[in-house]
């Protein structure tokens, strides 16, 4: 009935990588590992929990800021809508993975230190303002 | 770092299934589908959007409750923990799924009519009551 | 930019309130403190942590199951979109207050137990499915 | 019995502050206004829809990079647990305030440009990093 969003909180695992779809369309994703830790109750010491893994896909108003600052390797948080990916392999099997649509992504500042550099687009046409505004993923080809 | 919570808003599309792990602990779990819907910008139809599929586990004082409502076909809101959980099928290969260790489940009020019938182990023991209210699911063995 | 959904587990602490706006449209509205506890670093214990109070409201196709369901002192799980609310008191000082207009309400079976009664308005008119379909509150008026 | 936990995605509308408590704790807190738009139905064009206003509050391993990153008028995506915060004014009246302790901030890179400044506190000691594990922000004196 409803779209499922989430947050994830992690480390950026994969270098992004940076395609077009057959639309034209770009495309930034980028593979999150989220590690959780909790407290072992019978030494009190904190231990690992369970992680989730996720690829995170940015698209249009995200491009830019994305682009020049999520690397492998650094700290993420991000918010957007979450599904199934079912895919086939090369071998004819059906895989699934989960997948994310960001809404928005930042470098976690409780985990790394950045310098803000202002807004992108300043100059860029009111066309493309619109487009963006419809804050609507195209679906990837 | 941080667990990943999440709330699904879906349908059961598994009859729930009630075992014990190795360390005599209750589980039932069940598969959820959370279909989204959103409108098509060239026919202005609504139209299927992506869907998110998980298995939803529910511990300890979720039992009851969740035990006699939930059930193939119901409509839930579940809110809890995700993890990938991965493993080996019988022919080796190394597969994942997504999986929600619930806090919370609830039948969707907004695609069903339910009866209220109180609070469950009312007579329930001070020694369980305290145990239930760490809130740490164990580890499915 | 976006909306800002949670979800939020609690108790209903004010009788549910049905009313119509002046344009017509019925809504359901009540009252959820959600308590959290946490173990407090010197005694080890269970303590009161920080509540959050909000008026949680619940329009069309919550209407039926909710005015079921819903009453003071039941445990709850609802997701909703979250804002402030502005007004005026007679005295004329501004004042605000949280609101959720909820997309899914449900009782929570880590707390009660409840009997299924199956789907609301099975016979409604096609009309009324496709203007749930839209899932956008109205402004109450 | 839960902590409710929320993700905002808005804009900082106050200059951060900077204070100790009594206990000696550092903490930035910020005002976010989190404006969102929709599609008017009869004129089909993006008009403001509600806004949620709130005070977050950031503690320990956040203050490095909050502290040298956020400010007046610059985009935000959060993390964090929501409390409602009441207090006693001047004029002995009660009034309540929504109130965020992050447990991640970040500058939404889909409305500014960063550049990433590497990890803080690579050199701080041991009995830091175990006191920051433990992700409890104490409470406000």
């Amino acid at each position: 009935m409803y779209e499922t969003y989430t947050t994830i909180i992690g480390t950026v695992v994969s270098e992004p990588r940076r395609r077009q779809t057959t639309t034209g369309e770009e495309v930034i994703s980028f593979r999150v590992a989220c590690n959780s830790r909790r407290i072992d109750k019978r030494s009190q010491e904190w231990i690992d929990g369970p992680t989730l893994y996720l690829t995170v896909s940015c698209w249009r108003r995200l491009l830019a800021g994305v682009g020049l600052a999520v690397a492998k390797g650094r700290p993420v948080i991000a918010h957007g809508q979450i599904k199934t990916n079912e895919y086939v392999t090369a071998d004819g099997e059906k895989r699934s993975d989960l997948e994310m649509t960001a809404n928005a992504v930042g470098l976690d500042l409780s985990r790394c230190v950045v310098t803000y550099q202002g807004t992108p687009g300043a100059d860029r046409p009111q066309a493309v303002d619109r487009a963006a505004e419809a804050d609507v993923a195209p679906t990837a080809a």
